[in-house]
């Protein structure tokens, strides 16, 4: 081999030796890039499955609420006609005619109660409870007595009602002091 | 150069040669199986978004529904009280005391008949018009006449209401046959 030649092969080692070096650095450079994009999208899969999770969650949520409180706005227009069946049922009838009505006022008042009650509503206690503004709405007072202790409720005007926790309409009531 | 060293390095060389092969094969052994879990992993993650906005709609939906048919049930059990009042109506009074009783049971229907239509529960359409078995039940026929053509409802025995588009109760009828 000529030394001409020797420096050629050397040279030409060289060059690819340093091919090589450039290969594999930009093969290592795609894998990290790979890895990274693995690393990310791991990350945005979990975060879907959590946001599928809160979906469901707060959609179970929402739905069982809907259902507690569904009969609320019609429950809320009843009362009056409630109201109003039971000012009838205290009026004095003479005749036979007067009480077969007041018969089928009756019996309408107590179905409608039924169909409220099966409805998760009830009467709120008023009379002789301890006041509580949260049920109660005070119109009027008097004084404290014996019978009737300070913060009691001595009479009600109008009958509160409630739809389980909720109030549809406080108990308007009369409060010792 | 003697010829055993000259042996000595082409055998290197091939063994070098051999182990960049090795070395190249397993790298892109390694990038394929990562492009094939980005690729796995894309799909997932497409997935993941069209449930979410599968369970999102769904959940719309269901609401909707809900809250469009939430007043059903207690309706339904409304029912009865109207039919109580409207028989309590067409009784006739001889005194004053039954007169202010037929007043407040007239009140308490309205308000009652009010409430309903408020939630969007209306009486279905029955005297006069063709039988619909979707929301009419026949439950007597007479004969046809020029008045009353045949499938034509004469009569009403009871009254059928609707929640929007479901039946609470359909009309008890009588049908020309």
């Amino acid at each position: 081999m000529s030394e001409k030649e020797e420096q050629k092969e050397e040279l030409a080692e060289e060059i690819t030796e340093l091919k090589d070096l450039e290969d594999s650095e930009s093969v290592s450079d795609e894998l990290t890039e790979l890895t990274k994009k693995i690393d990310e999208m791991d990350d945005q899969l979990l975060r879907a499955r959590a946001e599928i999770a809160n979906i469901t969650n707060r959609n179970r949520n929402e739905r069982e609420l809907l259902q507690r409180y569904r009969s609320q706005d019609l429950a809320k227009k009843l009362l009056p006609a409630i109201d109003n069946l039971e000012r009838a049922m205290a009026t004095e009838v003479n005749d036979e005619h007067g009480a077969s009505l007041k018969k089928g006022v009756e019996m309408t008042l107590a179905s409608l109660q039924n169909a409220l009650k099966e409805e998760g509503i009830e009467e709120i206690p008023a009379e002789g409870e301890v006041f509580d503004p949260n049920f109660h709405q005070g119109v009027q007072t008097v004084e404290a007595s014996e019978n009737a202790p300070a913060n009691t409720i001595v009479q009600v005007l109008q009958k509160g009602y409630k739809l389980h926790d909720r109030v549809l309409r406080p108990s308007m009531v009369v409060v010792a002091q």
